[in-house]
């Protein structure tokens, strides 16, 4: 089991690695035949190659998450809320998801799952 | 599927049952097969029977989870952050956590998977 330091750190290491718009530091969390659905319900991503084209594709529209409140963690998943701001027709709005990555026992991220959809874009009080 | 405001409100119903401790409220938003996890990695409990029991044992410890962010909702899931308010040996403490429902097409919850753990228990601010 990767424990809880191990897979504090992978979590803002995501975070930071959006914050740089570097999709490598994001695909070396991840396992090699890693699968991520995001959002859930949508056809999943597997393997380096995809998810690095997925990484990019976020990063490329200036995607930023920041963390949203206490990473929740059990003996080998990570469940975090996160927010994204973003700005719209002039009008500053936030996007809310919340991420679950699921961890190998080498401590790399097997599986994402996020959850988010049209209802959590929100105006920004 | 069972659309947003649907999913919203089963959220809500959960966290109202919660706070009157009926588990009634509680079993009944589940599907008769459902399945809960919780926390992730501990043995399931499946059907209202096992579910009932389950809750009736957290609400007799005097659990009160109370919503501590955005419901993030995908066509057929709600993710949503919680925070138990404690209190250990007179020390004022919140126990986080993050639960995900899995709707199946009559609106009510498949699956349960609550991520939580040891790390998740803070002294309060």
């Amino acid at each position: 089991m990767p424990g809880v330091e191990a897979m504090t750190a992978t979590v803002h290491a995501y975070v930071a690695a959006y914050e740089a718009a570097d999709e490598e530091s994001v695909v070396i969390l991840f396992a090699e035949d890693a699968v991520i659905e995001d959002p859930v319900g949508t056809p999943p991503k597997r393997g380096h190659e995809e998810i690095r084209a997925f990484f990019r594709g976020a990063m490329e529209m200036g995607c930023k998450p920041v963390l949203d409140g206490p990473i929740c963690l059990t003996e080998d998943h990570a469940a975090f809320p996160m927010r994204v701001p973003m700005c719209i027709d002039g009008q500053d709005m936030v996007y809310y998801g919340i991420d679950v990555f699921a961890f190998d026992a080498e401590g790399k991220v097997r599986e994402m799952r996020a959850y988010h959809g049209p209802s959590n874009l929100v105006a920004k009080l």
